[in-house]
């Protein structure tokens, strides 16, 4: 099944998307952005990286780390905001292009998922 | 101003988005791959992988050689479908989403855009 994905482009550099999402949730979930990579099959500085591009398009941190602990860390009102901004935007998108997605995904096939 | 992008995503490798779409417009208006392919700023060789890239992920070619001509290209009806659909579909999300692309606009800012 294709998937139909959402990007927020603000310059060639600066992408908000899936990934990044994805990411944010993590942090959320596990309270650390190196489990979070993790989950996501991403390295711990990668995860970073991205935590800290998004921080800087957004001129205000949308994590931090806990006090007290170490490695530890948690979304701000601002990244929880973000994230749950995106899921209901993708929800709506997702109601309105159930006859697109369909059409895209008839023509469109993942040769890993063609049986012989 | 942010843009609200959308991708259909096959795989991690295959991907269906804005930058193919307008290579596809261009082709329908240039009536060349490299034409097409020079006005998104894209080499004649990139154009020509996209391209090729998209009629083996649909299983069918969506541009095709001109006869007769050197160089030249058209959309296939293949094609044609695949861009009005795809039109279509942003200007429904870009309808239901005026809300949320202007949260992430006034959140983000292109510093290539800021005044000092």
């Amino acid at each position: 099944m294709v998937a139909l994905r959402l990007q927020i482009r603000v310059s060639a550099d600066v992408r908000i998307g899936h990934g990044k999402i994805q990411l944010l949730e993590g942090v959320d979930r596990y309270g650390s952005i190196s489990a979070a990579a993790r989950a996501l099959g991403m390295s711990y500085r990668r995860g970073w990286e991205l935590i800290d591009h998004m921080n800087t398009a957004f001129g205000r941190p949308v994590a931090v780390g806990t006090t007290g602990s170490t490695g530890g860390a948690e979304l701000t009102d601002l990244g929880r905001d973000i994230v749950a901004r995106w899921r209901l935007l993708e929800q709506k998108v997702s109601q309105i292009a159930t006859d697109d997605v369909a059409y895209f995904d008839e023509l469109l096939q993942d040769p890993s998922e063609q049986s012989s």
